[in-house]
């Protein structure tokens, strides 16, 4: 069972994700989780020593469920329907969202590169832990001629996040998701996806 | 000639766009742009009736830049060639400012897409007509088969973009050219561009 303290930490970091999903981190601030969780000041200097300790353990807890929705999504009887469920999966976790909020290290790393080595450094990690999982599933997809081989898995799985996180940066400024299916539509052409095998 | 009224306006609008490439729109204030010009309040206030007015100037004088820099950059005596100095020059671009401020529309999108309607179709405009170049320069190429033909020029546009902002993100965390060099070099890949015809 968790604690009173548990909770309200557990609390804090998920009201405070959800504003700077919405609002940036930077535009995010400190009052502003006051307000949304209604807690008092001291109580929220209890659990976090300040923004920046507060915004890691944000990033941090994005990183974990965004690891578990790899794992749970990345799935299939073969890599290529991996691939293919992951991309699915995709669409309809943004959909779901109202192609609001976006990808919070997308968003964050365009933020703060220029302006937080310390987050910077982090949201890289998450990209390269990101790019390992699904270079991992490309390379049994093209040991299968699931996906093409003529290219290597890290660059196809770079490209692959590359071109799903322009996608969703042109899907929400329209909150339009063709923008985000017609980039996922060609990344599956261009690296010559195959769900069944042979 | 341009009078000194023009040319404190355009001053305002270089020194405001330096500050939002590097800080982002919602984090730059007037007090911010008025320290960085050493105007007065009223001068600034003078030119713009506020921040809204001067964002969308900022946006608008990004937007006729970068339209010049596509004009200069998708040059070549084929349209397979175009493309390739294309990608070349975007790598120039943003190696030369050290990975630094990245795409100020991109990072703009992000930003803004939840926030400011105004803005969101702006930048989807900026994007429209971005695209709309690309595709016309890949329409050709296809024709003299310097670029696959199976996937319309649409959807290998849009995707040559997305690819593009997602490498730039990628490349600025770790200010390192090798993220956005083969996020390039895969698109290349992917969309089987040929330089010379036959």
């Amino acid at each position: 069972m968790q604690t009173k303290g548990e909770l309200t930490r557990e609390r804090i970091i998920r009201e405070a994700t959800y504003l700077v999903s919405r609002k940036g981190l930077g535009d995010t601030s400190i009052s502003d989780i006051i307000s949304a969780t209604g807690l008092k000041k001291g109580s929220l200097y209890f659990h976090f020593s300040g923004k920046d300790a507060l915004s890691l353990a944000i990033l941090e807890k994005s990183r974990d469920e965004f690891m578990i929705f790899l794992d749970f999504s990345l799935v299939g009887n073969t890599p290529g329907e991996c691939l293919n469920n992951f991309f699915e999966e995709v669409m309809n976790l943004h959909k779901n969202a109202g192609f609001a909020g976006g990808c919070i290290f997308g968003n964050t790393a365009l933020e703060m590169s220029d302006k937080n080595k310390e987050v910077s450094v982090f949201i890289e990690g998450v990209f390269a832990e990101w790019t390992k999982k699904i270079q991992k599933v490309v390379k049994s997809a093209q040991a299968l001629r699931q996906v093409r081989d003529d290219i290597s898995a890290g660059i196809l799985a770079r490209n692959i996040i590359a071109g799903i996180e322009g996608g969703i940066m042109l899907a929400r400024l329209g909150k339009n998701e063709k923008q985000l299916r017609d980039c996922l539509k060609s990344i599956k052409m261009l690296i010559e996806l195959k769900i069944r095998t042979g």
